[in-house]
């Protein structure tokens, strides 16, 4: 398979989809819409899971862990939750193979091991967690309760895409219970936050706080929080939610506390998480013709070191400095590996680790040995420099934080010149189909205004920016009176 | 709910499920067989990950994902494996829910929606694993391919007990594929030791290494390595396995490479996991009639601060002293819990965490702090005593390790102590009915032998120990000869 790329101006999703599997970040398996996490990939992912995990405890968080399966009629009780995941449920009938009489060897599935109930796999685990939650909560001495949990959920979508949507993927859910709706709202408020330091710190992706429309609301919520991101294509993604559930689940799984006035009351409830659709969300943002670019952060390596030799006894002497540097930059929590395999040239070595967005590359050859030198490249600038080895440490901790930096303004110039004001629906279309991003316009707060919008341009409201300044105009379709923009896009 | 537990002596069973209960470490859900992992127990589990994960990266391991879905024609393509399972498979079937019609506001399966194929949910991956190998190896310079996967796994059982036996449970599954025979029997051999590293250093449970018989096998494998551990019950529990698969899977899934004469030939296969029953050994080899015991590497919290005042006045003073306490052995990477809530009494208090097993209580007074000192308690030997403060830090630092040493050691003693040699099978009978633990008989080595003496006995042959001295004698059974003792016990 050839390591060349399509390039993104020739074709953006093509480009995409190649360099996911190209990279070795992930694949398509035997399961329709299911994807394979590959190891390189997985690190990446790991990197995230592990900085979110700290977030979560650190505010407060526990995790735990509640099961796969939904049985039907606890996963039909809150009704719009079930009404929103209805078309895309799996579902468990059976629990048993049997050898098929028809054909010697191979298996079908016992007609007699039908099950009483159907269980659903879970989409979302809401309805799980909830009718658990019924026996943890008796008073406000339970609330604040916050779990988050790690799991694999499924939702049986038709159109897939590596990360972006896939049937099976990998997410955290957070569930919490609270004594009032101002605390609820707090704390739905306060994860949305987490994510959008998250997303901008960590991840280098510049995002938009805001709230979703009620059409784009999570199926059972009372208000969808929500960190929105812009993809080089000038394609938005939403790249995680925290909802407000109000008392929708304490509702439809009884769950009640005694309060300190020792009433019985609804506890208030949120939910909120991001996915593996983060990683779409990444190379989105950062990647270039030639392969991944990442943050020094999410690097599984953020420094790889290439020996340029001849010889064997010029190897030798070149990995006596690189073990060196090895120890120096490990002792600085700087991730880094030296690939001497002699199965692989150094030029290969090079596309593969450009392919791979290794952050920092270090080539040493004989004439750096002589000189006290190493030769140091950006993957994300593309440039090279040499560097006297007396002080490469020093270089190295300065650059990695001066890409983290540069990647996040990159992607924040990107970002801010396209999010365009439009006054008109001429403009509003025009604008969309020629320079795309974010289109900041006045809506007239109907569901009826945002569906003809969809139906005419694939444009949806991504959020009602929590930055907002109040601002009146009118709708920029129905000329109707409003009080503050909106931001529309397409999106994945 | 009363806090007091069934003791050990009058129902060893009742006392292990209300344990992991009232110790808020797991509890049945509304799905049959499936449990919730509470935060608790759930952080006990997390300290087991990443160890484990630690020590399988310092093995040259990656992490990858696979499907949560086997469809069925993967599943059936290595016969043994999937005869193994097939009788236990929760199978998806259906991929859409619809309005129920005969039910306003429910829902049903909808009919229009089956699957062309169907899916098992994963009771392990071989399939699903080897079906994607085959696309990720060529050469020999693709090999070893060492991947592990942390995930949820489904075996529909029908007698289920928390964390021992469950539907669905949390594992890890390592999957490698080597160029030898002799690489891939070394690899099986290395995860069943660092399993038993784990196990004993960390766990502080003493296991026993072995091979399992034939008939105790995985199914696929051609040769399973195990780690054995007693219970205080005196029945024996399979910690972990590490299996041999031969060719066998890459036969199934034609998985094949050019060697290093660039000739073609299938690839040798280890896979070897431990799962949250590992969680059901850590409780029913340490803990005791008061609660749960943990060792410190495990405990969520190792040590716990309870303030004992009357005043408003004293408390400040105690809060002063605690932060202190609390700064010093967080310094020292020890993790700690002030526990100043004005919601519970300190025998509330001191209750819980002894049910929590936290190996070390401080408890500090108005009498300790006008004599510099404070009381702590071991939780492992139920003592008390009276310290200085001035040299807590290290009390407590060496207190931590010798409570570490002394489950290991203790678990040791009762383990060797129920370890007994038979030489016929009335005294096999008497020791099994009597005093439990593992006997050490000598076997003919024969499946009927083997199957008699279960129906008999119920026992089961746990291992042939890898540490066997050989030793001429005679099946206990049959009286046929034999070359070595195994290990017999009744198993969870």
């Amino acid at each position: 398979m050839s390591k060349k790329l399509t390039s993104r101006s020739e074709d953006y999703s093509k480009w995409y989809n190649e360099l996911v599997v190209k990279a070795d970040m992930a694949e398509n398996s035997a399961v329709r819409g299911c994807m394979v996490i590959k190891p390189y990939g997985y690190a990446i992912w790991e990197k995230m899971q592990a900085e979110l995990d700290k977030m979560f405890k650190e505010t407060g968080h526990q995790n735990a862990y509640f099961p796969l399966f939904v049985p039907k009629s606890l996963f039909e009780a809150e009704e719009k939750n079930a009404e929103g995941f209805a078309k895309e449920c799996a579902i468990v009938t059976h629990y048993r193979l049997q050898t098929d009489p028809d054909r010697p060897g191979k298996l079908r599935v016992d007609p007699d091991a039908k099950l009483e109930e159907e269980l659903i796999v879970r989409p979302t685990s809401e309805a799980i967690i909830w009718n658990t939650y019924r026996g943890w909560i008796q008073s406000y001495r339970d609330l604040p309760l916050l779990i988050n949990q790690w799991a694999n959920v499924v939702r049986w979508e038709m159109r897939t895409r590596l990360f972006l949507r896939t049937a099976e993927f990998l997410w955290q859910e957070g569930h919490t219970a609270h004594e009032t709706k101002a605390e609820a709202i707090a704390e739905a408020e306060l994860m949305n936050n987490v994510y959008a330091t998250f997303a901008e710190n960590f991840m280098a992706i510049p995002v938009i706080q805001g709230l979703k429309t009620e059409s784009e609301r999570f199926a059972g919520a009372d208000e969808t929080y929500c960190i929105e991101a812009l993809m080089q294509d000038g394609k938005a993604l939403q790249a995680g939610t925290s909802h407000f559930l109000g008392q929708n689940f304490a509702k439809a799984f009884d769950v009640k506390f005694a309060n300190k006035e020792g009433k019985q009351d609804y506890v208030w409830a949120t939910s909120w998480g991001v996915s593996t659709r983060l990683m779409g969300a990444l190379i989105m943002t950062h990647s270039d013709d030639h392969g991944l670019v990442l943050p020094p952060t999410l690097a599984p390596n953020q420094v790889v070191i290439v020996p340029i030799y001849k010889s064997e006894e010029e190897l030798n002497a070149i990995n006596e400095v690189a073990n060196d540097i090895l120890k120096d930059l490990r002792s600085k929590n700087i991730s880094v590996k030296y690939d001497n395999r002699d199965t692989q040239r150094p030029g290969a070595k090079f596309a593969q680790y450009e392919l791979q967005g290794v952050p920092l590359r270090i080539a040493i050859g004989p004439k750096d040995l002589e000189n006290g030198t190493v030769e140091i490249a950006r993957r994300d600038t593309l440039t090279k420099d040499i560097i006297p080895l007396s002080n490469l440490i020093e270089v190295v901790d300065n650059l990695l934080a001066e890409i983290q930096k540069a990647l996040f303004n990159k992607a924040l110039d990107f970002r801010d010149a396209h999010i365009t004001e439009v006054e008109n629906f001429v403009e509003f279309k025009s604008v969309l189909e020629t320079k795309g991003g974010f289109i900041s316009a006045h809506w007239d707060g109907t569901n009826e205004t945002e569906e003809k919008i969809k139906e005419l341009t694939k444009a949806t409201i991504r959020c009602i920016p929590l930055k907002n300044k109040e601002e009146a105009g009118v709708c920029v379709y129905t000329g109707k009176p409003s009080k503050a923009r909106v931001l529309f896009a397409k999106a994945y």
